[in-house]
């Protein structure tokens, strides 16, 4: 029976900080083994790389087309590979690793055009691949535990959604054109690169997410201002929402408030309760029953769900943050992995990551905001 | 030199919470004295008012009308009047103690119709009389702390702003038609004493004035969703908004949002920073500068601005709560019209309380997300 | 039947905070007029206020004892007097109306030494006289949810007290002697005005009262470590406490703790839950049972216990103040004086004020703390 | 030159939390590797344990005396081992690998006896190797930004400290004696194996060691009250502090606070200003100057200390938790004894981990709160 994985990675060198994330979520469960990469286009960034991970030189490729044939092929190939390249990478990479047998985990957003996203999924159920696009917030257990009491039905049916996601660290991009010192890396700003979206690309695709996943709601339509201020994409949006079931809301995504730093906040207001989570305290979630006093559950302790107690890896009031994050959802991924290699069916949490359906609704998400912003927030359906 | 006023109610009964909270508001400074009222048109209810207030028996009057004749023709009529009976009533009570030569000063929303409300303006400017729309929140000595800080240019341009007023209290009406026991007063949901909106009319017309009162910005359209599951008046809104100055932002109001009692939180964003107010914790106001750490300013220290060491009553962490806001407008009030009798001019401060054209705002307020959510959220002017 | 009283004021003149305060707290129910005083030893305060509140010129009295003959002996004199005078007035201003056979409520701390305090007791007992110590925090709704749930068992047997009082204001007194400019009133610091103890004797003392109030607890002794820094009296007090049912726990007051406002916090733990009250945000309580959320009890809602929706005001999420404690502790005060002088029996909640009994524990709890610190910290029975 | 480490661990078998914590912390840099273990006494777990994280056989020990010698005397033997055992087995073990010329880091509490104490720290010394005691909250950035502001002077002079660790889990021990299903680890029960103290040795040595870490001030004497409600080991504790500087504040440490998961606070009060900081929400520091707004500092942002930017993995708003706080001691750790190895010197922040020195005053520390409060609270050097 196989027992541990090997991994590769595309993007991710030292100094980028989402790859070191993603390198240590894999590690705190110690099932599987960063065997192969192409870590930048940079050949000494990718050759350092290489070998502060003890990645083999024959293992460590140029371009990740190379990697995916020769992954594949090798008896000892990489089982899965982890894409965290810029976005323009996504969904060439993705289908390359696919058509040569190697499961995929993908950073959001997924890819550009919706019709890429869906040859993707058609790829993978062929070849009985799994797919995850990681919207890691949905690993935090507390996210868990919302998502277990908003689709049992604790606060009744939802009715309007409060969300947000606000970040300053580009408030001095606002009317500066190209003239100032600004902390976006280059490769966002550039459409080319980052794709039709920067502000609702990159934070408020995680908005869409959270409030998917916690509530099992799907996106109707949207109707969406965004601020450009001058800059090729966008900084600032303000969106009103429309579910499927008829509910209401905003989702308010922006890179110019000042005080906020990683300001991820979902409020979902339902018929018999309401629930609210903070992403920067993410061992909390504020519960209240209509009436009753607004309780304040913490992450590890005996009245959450068995769910949230499954994946909960630490006491309470001892913080899980990001890092925990990330791991939960390799933990489930890996798992599943391996179960697929040990010919075991998969059901009910094994598919507990988030999907090529959520990377496609991200892309969906993304692009109506951008049409119906060109359209002075007409509503546009999603 | 006159040094006290006396003043009469129209509305306030002892069962009635705001008219309470109004003669409280004028007590505190001890300058005003209730002398008149038309409490209630419940002759048993007036009499028991006027009783316990001491007024005197000729002065407790059945309807508004004589009471604004009978007052405007005494040598020691009342020197203004409160109004705080039901919405229905404002427009007809203000005019007829405007015709009479007293001050107004009513409760919001001012009246039903535009036409009314400049209509009662333009009285009160030939008469040379005061008049004052009770916005109550602005009367927090940190709202002020805001303003003067915001208009002041602390915090830069205003780029985004994001306010909200949400309680929970009639949930149970979703969906219920007049089949459960609601807390809603029964004529709050009859237009044709409400007016046109309910919640937008209630409470979300406290967001427009604490946010405009805050920048000193107008706003240009709003672009509204407004939720009525089947009652005959709103009960939730979710507004896009678009002020004179191209800022954007979103306004949600709503009376179903569980954990919510009174959560009027208003958030403006600027190019050099931000600043947060809390409805439920008014004593304390967030800053934030520019790339700076926020700071929890306190009333009451030494390093508030002036004004708002001027309008504060009692040590910084002693909480002033709802009473002391009104008690705020009250002494501007009281003080300016006391100026007025004693033939000084008014400048500045003097005018520090919610004037009539705040009045009117508001009434242009409700009637464009109305409207505008009639017509599927497009983009209405104010 | 006798509706209103009318009271008088020793000490409160325009410039005393505390002053104000109480005869604002006296009108919010309108059942109380101030009709005599002796609000200041300096004759042209002490005149201004009288003309500022109408008082009579033959009803303001140069000194206390004047006063206390004179209204005593009127037929309309007042039925209760205010005190509000420095600390060292408090002992022979109380004795002198409650010999002239007027109801007195006293500032805390009652008075330097417990011969005093029982003496007053007696006399009061005597003439079947009320005596209040204005301990004003137990007057907030949230503090008597509080004493209700914990002393009906709600959180089982206390098991340990965890409370405090920090300000920062004369955190500049230490070292300083007389060299710079203080914010304390001088008079404040002259032990022979203010008694043998400032920061125990001045806030201190409340936290005693209010765990007292809350617990329904006795202390038994305390082991005090008091710092002087070189001023005549304490500035900061770090105290071991003992209760009469075993429990332990620690009290700190503080005038010298940066950061801190008015920050008295009380946090009882009980054997099967626990109870935290925060003044700086009264209206809320935060309720925990053993392995459940912790919950925020928001004053006004119908969760709360009768009680403590009998003394609420206005509804909930609208914030009642510092004005509305005092408010409440006139309210039940005033309406037992009307009983007595009606003819009626008090019991129960006739007696929810603070009374000489809570003003002598003050008194012995600030003499042990003193002389324990003198001993350095050695357990000194309460 | 060498670059990576192996290590070895005594205790940490897969069901023991704080092992796997461990693991995870030195996974994060990737520069050490397990290679080596003795992980229980049970073989079964023993086995399971190494094979999971695939130590081989041979070094798979039974005890760790062989273990100490073994890996002392191989080439590839490991370059440190972690303890990680019940509290009886430090000391010993300890003392044979430093005995066999392996670095040593040990979870808190140190050992039983200073004499025991000082004996390790000799032989640390003599045979030049480096000692940790696992004080894990050292490890947060923002305990260092404290130990940075204040040691430089920030906030003046120490004056007051405030520091608590409450815990809700052992609550149903009171009085229980066996009786109950208790949650305590049956060891943490037994004083043969856990010491003289249970919730001073556990949790309030973190709180002396985190208060001397931020301020760089050692404690003098304690005045300490334990409670134990009839179980063999404290369950609970208030603790009068003197440091050498003079200043005084209370320590408080229960482990049956109902509310309070892992709530480690420590409030610092200086002449100039104040510092708090909350475990549960660690990637925030309270940071107040006299007379200004308190400060809400951010991890990750440009106004913290050179030192704070440098510890910090992932940009502000990225919860960084416990795991981290962990790998940040490690990475201190490893790369400490990485410059040894190559010869280099050690010094500043080199020496940022805690401490033999520190266990040592932690030793002290427990041992003079039983002893005082043995004495009834009586004052008891450090």
């Amino acid at each position: 029976m196989k027992k541990t994985l090997s991994y590769g990675m595309v993007g991710g060198s030292l100094t980028a900080f989402i790859g070191g994330v993603h390198r240590v979520g894999v590690d705190f469960d110690g099932r599987a083994f960063l065997k192969a990469g192409c870590f930048s286009q940079n050949e000494a960034k990718n050759k350092e790389c290489a070998e502060f991970y003890q990645v083999d030189d024959e293992r460590t490729y140029k371009n990740f087309h190379e990697m995916a044939e020769k992954e594949g092929s090798r008896e000892d190939g990489i089982d899965f590979v982890t894409i965290t390249a810029p976005n323009d990478v996504h969904y060439e990479a993705a289908k390359a690793f696919l058509e040569n047998g190697i499961h995929v985990l993908c950073e959001k957003p997924l890819c550009f055009e919706i019709g890429q996203a869906e040859e993707l999924k058609k790829i993978a159920e062929e070849k009985n691949l799994l797919f995850c696009v990681n919207y890691s917030y949905s690993g935090n257990a507390m996210v868990k535990e919302a998502r277990e009491l908003i689709t049992s039905g604790y606060i009744g049916d939802v009715i309007n959604v409060n969300a947000e996601y606000l970040q300053e660290y580009l408030v001095d991009d606002i009317g500066a054109g190209d003239q100032v010192m600004v902390k976006l890396s280059s490769w966002r700003k550039d459409p080319a690169v980052a794709g039709i979206s920067n502000c609702v690309g990159d934070i408020g695709t995680h908005i869409e997410n959270t409030v998917s996943y916690m509530t099992g709601l799907k996106l109707k339509r949207v109707a969406a201002k965004l601020d450009y201020w001058g800059q090729p994409l966008d900084l600032n949006a303000n969106i009103l929402v429309e579910f499927e079931n008829g509910a209401h809301g905003v989702f308010c995504s922006s890179q110019v408030c000042v005080g906020h730093m990683n300001g991820l906040v979902v409020r979902i207001f339902g018929t018999k309760g309401a629930i609210e989570w903070v992403q920067e305290n993410p061992n909390i979630l504020y519960v209240t029953l209509k009436g009753q006093p607004t309780q304040i559950y913490n992450r590890g302790m005996g009245y959450v769900t068995e769910r949230t107690a499954e994946v909960s890896r630490i006491p309470s009031g001892h913080p899980e943050g990001l890092y925990v994050a990330f791991a939960n959802i390799y933990r489930v991924w890996i798992s599943s992995i391996l179960k697929l290699k040990n010919g075991e069916e998969l059901s009910g949490y094994d598919y507990d990551f988030p999907s090529i359906d959520d990377g496609i609704e991200g892309v969906k998400f993304i692009q109506a905001c951008v049409k119906s912003s060109k359209n002075d927030a007409v509503w546009t359906e999603v």
